[in-house]
């Protein structure tokens, strides 16, 4: 392992993140608060940050370099954005202040206050803006780089996305990357001003903007979005989140006219089944069940906004679905294993992985029934290679195994199935509420400080797709070279 | 498909089935009960098994005849089994028989009936021997038969044991299947003779020792094994329900002498390894979180015999370990997931399959940090082939997605989510008892038939290893050939 390489890397990485945080100092100027929270982070980062990327390095940079340098800058980046949380003095501990800022890079969106509304200015901003941060650092990762190396040893990575991808639509990395942020910034422009024009006050547009862009789903209220009362800022959220769950590949191919080739997306139309057979089956519950809601149009809205949040893997509320009937919220924990589309800023399985595994259990009773017929597994009428589907097969044992093992370590805390269950659950697949205590109106404050580390790594380890953390924690990679 | 060939072997199974019927006809009479349940049950399984058997066929039988055969035989099986219960009048409605008599004969042990201490001895003694013929059953199938069959198309079902299997030690099936016959009673009659030197009844050491054998876990008393207030039976049952988890090639080898190869097993390790480690855990939690029980001894006891009844798949209980912290209880969730060795009478993903799909990790996270290795996966020193790796991938998968379609349905009723998801969990791992409603104290008299049916449906699914009723599920399947 080229360690000094790695360092390197990270210490640039940092250097970012410095950068980035001039925006919310700009905030907190601007709002006439306490700037020393992010003056001293600022600092910090840049000592660090500064050492480290001096460090001379020689070019040796494999596979296991790459994986080694995510898992930890994810890790870092998240251990200095906690800092500005930390100093603020808002927060009752350092572990608080990592989950948070890892829940806000990871695009989580899970917390552990149980009100934010006395909170500065500068510091819900910066809470915000690590989703967007994280979303667009997500979107860079899987789509712009990740494809364009593809080394043999990438299997779970490249595993993700066996749908079109943008590094392939376009020549050049920086190219590719040069798009996405277009895209991003885009949408995100878009719907701060659809917001605004909702009557949603500025500063609220935009921190909720980042929140759907990066599908995280921190608010700037108590109650969510439920608390502006506003169906229209609800439409337009529920629109924008799973706008933000979509492949951006597809958003190129649009751009390019090639709207039929959107449509044979097997991915895309995999996930507008499940979003409206969602809708439809809990809203069907909702209304049938009764007393939920006055009329059915809210039901309606309410439905599609909770299987948008959940699906997109952003987390915020509209209502307490926790209060649901049972069918309804399992349907939605179901939902969190499936998560958005491969390659957007969301997280948890992905539905091209949903779907490749489900063809390969239909593939596996038809070569029972007709033995000497050719049996392959098509994604957008391509075969997927044997390797890949092995490679998502072990993604999903993995993914388990994980959830598992994390939900063992929780339940040390005793707190109930479905809380300790669905904690890890939401934080994994990096959705932020579950059910229970940490359910949509509840929070992640209760559990002890074991918890909450092990509840971060499980954002850290789901945003990454497991296998940058598994490198970390294996004896091996620490063996220097 | 072959329908007049799989109607014969369907029809032959049923008359072993009515002959097996005998056995407690001759109990009802002993105890001066009732008869006719019984033989209204013969005379009707007599009727249709008998038409069925001289159906003229043609010789070809292939795969897919097998698992048709062998899903069909299984519900069929069941809802004959079901007619002594109905016919006896203690018993709500048929669906509740099929339920009951499918959790017999799957090994499962869930029940509907709150108290069975009122029960004729003869439906008692059939429930119990339910399970004890379904075990021999499942050894049949999945050691002596399936095995020898050898085909392309049995990936799943050949995923199933990688370790030795009786077949590949003895030359001819039927003398494999002499020998599992033999282990099987012999380990039975042993047990019916320690439970008797405790004290137990005559009538209860049987029974008791049908549903040890067989792992299901039915029991003539209402509070289970904990009724007899005997540490002495509970320590014998617990080491039974272990000795019936190990694959019974393991006793073969043993009787041959090869003790070495015995503890040089992998999966038997692995079983050992976890059976050990769970009890030292559940031990630790009960004894530190305190005010569980008296002493230390009674709490290994009792945590023995917990991990002992739910990797063994079995479903006894001695106490009620619903009451438990929620870290043991998840635990034992997290068993009921795992289960017993392959080749053994117990249910659910079995050992050797959790343990070949871990080493799938670590190999992939080896081979990122040394991507020139050569990696494979070994078993018993020799290498799994790819072909069965992706197998068992698949299966874990298949396995997860029947629990979570299974639970969606469940959830109609309404239930907690604890009740609701462990219900399903504890049906398809053929275990019996989950946490809650369900728990070892509860029982599903509370679902609605269609939940009944759903859960029914899980229990023969989970024992047959999934493929034979998706294979009857399948549309393909129904066409002539």
């Amino acid at each position: 392992m080229n360690f000094r390489l790695v360092f390197k890397v990270t210490g640039k990485t940092l250097l970012v993140e410095a950068f980035c945080l001039l925006l919310p100092l700009a905030v907190t100027l601007f709002y006439g608060e306490d700037p020393t929270p992010f003056l001293y982070t600022i600092a910090a980062i840049f000592v660090v940050g500064g050492a480290l990327s001096f460090l001379p390095a020689s070019d040796h940079f494999f596979a296991r370099e790459g994986f080694f340098s995510v898992g930890l800058i994810w890790v870092l980046v998240s251990a200095f954005g906690a800092l500005p949380f930390f100093f603020s003095g808002y927060f009752p501990s350092y572990v608080d202040c990592f989950f948070e800022a890892a829940s806000g890079f990871t695009t989580t969106g899970a917390s552990i206050l149980p009100a934010v509304e006395g909170l500065p200015m500068g510091v819900l901003f910066w809470r915000s803006f690590t989703h967007w941060l994280g979303g667009m650092g997500v979107l860079i990762l899987t789509i712009a780089l990740l494809p364009s190396l593809g080394s043999r040893t990438l299997h779970l990575m490249k595993a993700e996305s066996p749908g079109p991808v943008v590094s392939k639509l376009v020549p050049k990395t920086s190219q590719s990357s040069k798009i996405l942020y277009g895209i991003y910034c885009a949408l995100t422009l878009i719907q701060i001003i659809c917001l605004k024009l909702t009557g949603m006050p500025w500063f609220d547009s935009v921190v909720n903007s980042f929140a759907t862009a990066g599908t995280g789903g921190f608010s700037v209220k108590n109650a969510s979005i439920g608390a502006y009362g506003s169906p229209a800022a609800e439409i337009i959220i529920t629109i924008f989140m799973l706008l933000f769950s979509v492949n951006f590949a597809l958003y190129f191919l649009l751009l390019c006219g090639k709207v039929r080739q959107v449509f044979q997306s097997d991915e895309f139309r995999f996930f507008l089944f499940i979003v409206a057979g969602s809708i439809l089956l809990i809203t069907l519950n909702l209304w049938l069940t009764g007393g939920y809601y006055a009329t059915l149009g809210e039901t309606v809205r309410h439905a599609s906004f909770q299987v948008g949040t959940i699906i997109s893997t952003t987390g915020f509320a509209s209502t307490n679905f926790d209060l649901w009937p049972e069918f309804s919220r399992i349907l939605l924990v179901l939902l969190m294993f499936v998560g958005a589309c491969a390659g957007s800023t969301g997280g948890a399985l992905k539905c091209s992985r949903v779907l490749v595994l489900l063809k390969c259990v239909r593939r596996e009773v038809r070569q029972v029934v007709h033995p000497r017929s050719v049996n392959v597994v098509k994604l957008d009428g391509k075969v997927v290679p044997e390797e890949t589907l092995r490679s998502i097969l072990l993604f999903f044992f993995a993914y388990m195994f994980i959830t598992a093992a994390s939900t063992l370590v929780v339940a040390l805390d005793n707190f109930s199935f479905g809380t300790t269950l669905t904690a890890v659950v939401a934080c994994i697949g990096n959705i932020g509420p579950g059910l229970e205590l940490v359910g949509p109106m509840g929070n992640y404050a209760g559990f002890s400080c074991l918890s909450k580390i092990v509840l971060s790594m499980c954002m850290i380890v789901g945003r990454l797709e497991l296998l940058p953390i598994l490198v970390l924690f294996s004896r091996n990679a620490w063996k220097r070279s």
